[in-house]
């Protein structure tokens, strides 16, 4: 068994901080780094991806709306073509400052609002898997377990990477439950260990209603933002470790 | 004698349309393209990336402040770091769309209030030479004649162009005269023909106080967001043809 | 028979330009003015407060998403309670300008993708007239006619003006068809004449199924970025005028 | 003896959350509420308005540069004439918050590189004073001790708060250390409690080369953002009102 643990990264901007990068880089293997437009800019992207370098942490680019107040949360109503051009910009942007220090770039993850419209409408999955085959041939593309977005990148020729959520319920047709809904998020420890345990080991989650369900996951996405994030992912990862999982990020040979 | 024509171009951003681009792209032999800080967006750079390659014309990147509203003219109290990392973002925003078109990135030209920055401020001209050679160490450095840009262009190891302008009055010292004044622009076609000619046959300017200046320009600039801009461009182009210059952009040997 | 005549004015922005405004404001009876989050910025605000002072036509807010690419016309996820702050500032920021030049806040218009998700939704509808009543409770509120915001407008004691469109195709259901549609807007003076007439003197519109529709307007939208725009306005309201319609802005008494 | 304690309060922006509001809210007597330019966004402001007004803080206004990135804190080259219309716009947005919530705007605060702007250039300050008075002429204008500002403020006939900082070092001209100084911020609790005694009570500061240098300061500022913010200054507070220091804000009649 082997899984990879990923985690939003570089999302402070300005003044503002937000997450706790550097303790979360000791524990994952795959970073999404903000590329300017829901989040992070120009300065936080240039130490974050120095930072990655250092922790053997591999590089994603994680591009979102052009909307940072709304930190990328917020649903754009974008065409496929406007949503194309947006991706590639901010693979650009990314990618540059990979090159620059020498670490590759190895996977794209969208964010948040774009991320939820690419596992259901084929056209922004589209658009987006477009945007990455054209810019990184070689980059898996992260999506939703069975999304949009993971048919049109491995349509397109992408190699592609299933993403299960660590804190994130699941509803009965293996979609996450808006953030909307109470209980959205796990909260407990007990219950997040729990969860990726049974998506890890057993390939299957527990829905809102009870029901598990199938799930085949390469990598599980851990929150950078919560209270706990940098603490539950490391022990998370010393248990499935010690369980004999083989915890790399997903473009790593064995 | 040999020159290159330039413009800015690719200015436009979401429903709001500037300069004539389409008309200028038949005359000029290098296009500075806005990255989307100070001008453009994701979707004006695709386009004009393409129209670019289509018309033959060498494509630069344009970087400047991030400021939208003040057109990137005014100038911005960013640290040397900042202004590095800005000029990588913003490069690497727009290589990617040259990637995919396959059209080489040519050149880098800081734009409005950065170029004016980078030409009197060694810490400016320094951190912008150093961004280019560390994205594209094979592009061209566009500054001011005999500007600090220039000089960091040549000491990190970048090919220069020294750059003239077609349209603006020139002090004694070789600046540029401040947008503020009223003389600043050339206005008159014969005035602007005239300032062509001496610079690019005789290798020189007559200056604010009506000094000759001797100047050596690999490249001119004109402005794409004046009335006539393409019509000037299209006669002085022709003029110094007829007068057996060889309009070709810095980049492509003859 | 009375009608007014409105434009969306002040949608400049730093360095672009957009519509004919000051050939506009002498054929309008009300000013929409762009509030600086689609369109327009502190500087155009106080120019345009200026102008439509002078010219005699009464000034609204034109509230818009926070989305100046998308020119306010992509609609973005917001909830209520944001929809609700982001009006009431971007009321607070055009009245502060009106106030200084002693010309009245006639009413409130929202813009763009605001407009359309008012006229359907009524959780926004009434986040708008909310807002707009607890910002200047003795001002009128322009929504499409029949729209949930004339509804939401009316139930929380505000005056309403229903609003009609010159140049834009109705469906059977009195709703604007979607600009992503080929036939979505008039393009000839004659045919934006004709619904204009249909609409003042008859009460009634031409749908795009070619049926007609009752429709009671207080105010017709003119758009001021077509190309004859101002020109066209011109033309309608002299013969409007000849018809024996008083074309005077909604709040003044006759 | 009487004071005012002052802090920049309502920064925070979107996802983004900066300083201890809450906290401070309970020991100061005046706040200058970020109105979305350099920080702060509408939602923040309306609920920053009401927690202010449920504290019995008195509110002011505090625009900056439209610059989020910056944080207001690089300078940036606008005209007086922007600035007055930036000032004014910023000014309108938070009033409108406050006459719903039926909180008078008791002061208006430039911020970061803006007030240091108003401190030394006269154009800056009367651009700003202008604004204030043309926007709310009953309000205080809020600046640094014998500056431009001050005497801007008294000139177009505004009521003036002369403000000294609590934890910021002083030039021996009575200016404030630039921030890129190692030593311009003071760190330890005593050197701030020191300070402000210094300042409230003998009304005297001691400067960066160790003199002894008069100061009339009518409010102190505290800064929000440091680690121990709200406990220094509750400290403080108390520490003054046992020396017998009337701790009130400027606007409210003993």
């Amino acid at each position: 068994m082997r899984i990879d643990l990923n985690a939003d990264i570089g999302e402070s901007f300005g003044a503002y901080t937000i997450g706790e990068d550097q303790a979360l880089f000791q524990h994952i293997t795959s970073a999404n780094i903000a590329c300017g437009f829901h989040a992070g800019d120009f300065n936080v992207i240039k130490e974050t991806v120095k930072s990655a370098k250092n922790f053997g942490v591999a590089i994603g680019a994680h591009p979102g709306y052009p909307d940072l107040q709304g930190f990328g949360r917020r649903e754009l109503q974008m065409t496929a073509r406007e949503i194309y051009n947006c991706v590639v910009y901010q693979i650009g942007a990314l990618k540059i400052f990979c090159e620059i220090h020498g670490a590759p770039l190895q996977h794209v993850k969208p964010h948040g609002a774009l991320y939820n419209a690419a596992a259901e409408k084929s056209e922004v999955a589209e658009a987006i898997a477009e945007a990455v085959y054209d810019s990184i041939p070689e980059a898996y593309l992260f999506g939703l377990c069975n999304s949009e977005l993971i048919h049109a990148g491995q349509k397109i020729g992408l190699k592609t990477a299933s993403e299960a959520f660590a804190d994130r319920r699941y509803t009965d047709e293996g979609r996450l439950c808006s953030r909307l809904l109470q209980d959205a998020v796990l909260k407990s420890f007990d219950d997040i260990l729990g969860q990726v345990k049974e998506i890890v080991i057993n390939g299957r989650v527990r829905t809102q209603s009870g029901q598990l369900l199938s799930l085949q996951a390469d990598t599980i996405c851990f929150h950078g933002d919560g209270k706990n994030a940098a603490l539950y992912t490391s022990k998370i990862r010393k248990l499935l470790e010690d369980a004999g999982v083989l915890v790399r990020s997903v473009g790593k040979p064995i």
